[in-house]
């Protein structure tokens, strides 16, 4: 049979992973699918990703694709993987691709999901699903400030020094600061990210919120391009990589 | 000084504990509040629940007291607990109450809420707190049979056999089955609760909800007083005690 290549929008709980990619020594997304493909192949079968998520970090759709000579309907792909895969990794759909579709290459847009847990005690419920801020936060600053920075601009001081990229020129969409009962949602959509930019980006929203930085000082931030200036990186389990989109619709 | 009686509101995520009651061999809510406040104390302190809740679940506002010497203003004892207590146990409010209060004995009303996740695959961030139910469920069918079962009836029939009370007798105030957003929540609200009695309950709707029982066999269920004829056991984890009421107000 021709091989066939499949996306795959998967769901996780990122609590117990060293993250998105595989590593020699500790479980990863990536290690939990690979360990399953290749129990039903015999062989490995490689997965790529959109994009690494970090330690700690959750994901409502991530997308993911592979080649396979098994000749599976898609329906049956889903029970298959989700049937050995831990609880806390689920495959929500499984499509036919084109053999030149890359789940990394292709994207077109991404949005990740920043929550804060604002009640004065955290829900232990929600705990490592986010951060836990019980102070006062001036939501109309964050949302002026969070207005500024949605454009195309060099984010190299919303990057962590530890990135190797050159082009440090991303484009964000928008940055929607939403208060929900008991919770802020931080939505960031961009045409991509570099490493610990949305941590970096909702970290500096926060000194905003809390009156350490002012929203007038936010152009003056991002033209330094120095991440001395931005905020901290806010903890990873408030994070959640929410939607990632194509020029195919994957639907 | 003189000992004063407190009372907390506590919240917990139940999926690490052998359940609420103090056990030898595993950890426990009462057990964890007890080693902290014997730390603060210096010599044991017994607390009162308002009940027990078993392995894996959980309480949005579980109500216990205690007796100390300590004195120490209400803020200061909630930020004193938590400061000592695993993330997964809170305690959200402190309130001096008279002498003769106790948590359990004056219960007046108790609310459970079971929740129900029905898309088709399970979240992987709820998956510890809500059961998931893939298939279909007649959400009408599930509420009229839970109108049967409103009101006082002898609820031998959805007791546990371990269960050692007398008298089977409760009033369910309230039974509301709720379709939230991609969520079943159902709502339990009575003068107390026998040994799984919740639990059963809510199996029993879910097998109206599938057609293995119709609405129609509810009260023959009831009356036989049988345990057989009610429904499966749901599992633990998708159950959490929501509120409990006593005469006096915590508020």
């Amino acid at each position: 049979m021709r091989p066939q290549k499949y996306a795959c929008k998967i769901a996780y709980d990122g609590t117990k992973y060293a993250g998105y990619q595989i590593q020699s020594n500790a479980g990863s997304i990536q290690g939990e699918l690979e360990r399953v493909l290749e129990q039903m192949h015999d062989y490995r079968i490689r997965i790529f990703g959109s994009g690494r998520t970090d330690a700690g970090v959750h994901a409502r759709e991530q997308v993911i694709h592979f080649t396979s000579q098994l000749n599976i309907p898609e329906k049956q792909w889903i029970k298959a993987l989700n049937a050995q895969l831990p609880l806390d990794i689920r495959v929500w759909e499984v499509y036919r691709v084109p053999n030149d579709f890359h789940a990394r290459y292709d994207v077109t847009q991404k949005e990740y999901r920043y929550y804060i847990d604002r009640q004065k005690v955290c829900d232990p419920q929600r705990r490592l699903y986010a951060y836990h801020i019980p102070y006062h936060l001036a939501i109309d600053n964050m949302q002026k400030a969070a207005e500024i920075l949605v454009g195309k601009h060099d984010f190299s001081a919303f990057s962590s020094p530890k990135s190797t990229v050159d082009d440090c020129v991303r484009t964000l969409y928008g940055l929607d600061v939403q208060d929900e009962q008991n919770m802020l949602v931080i939505a960031c959509r961009g045409d991509g990210f570099l490493y610990n930019m949305v941590r970096i980006i909702v970290g500096t929203l926060i000194e905003v919120g809390n009156g350490k930085k002012s929203v007038e000082e936010i152009p003056a931030i991002i033209s330094k391009k120095d991440r001395y200036y931005a905020g901290p990186t806010v903890p990873a389990h408030g994070l959640c990589l929410w939607k990632v989109t194509y020029p195919i619709s994957l639907e």
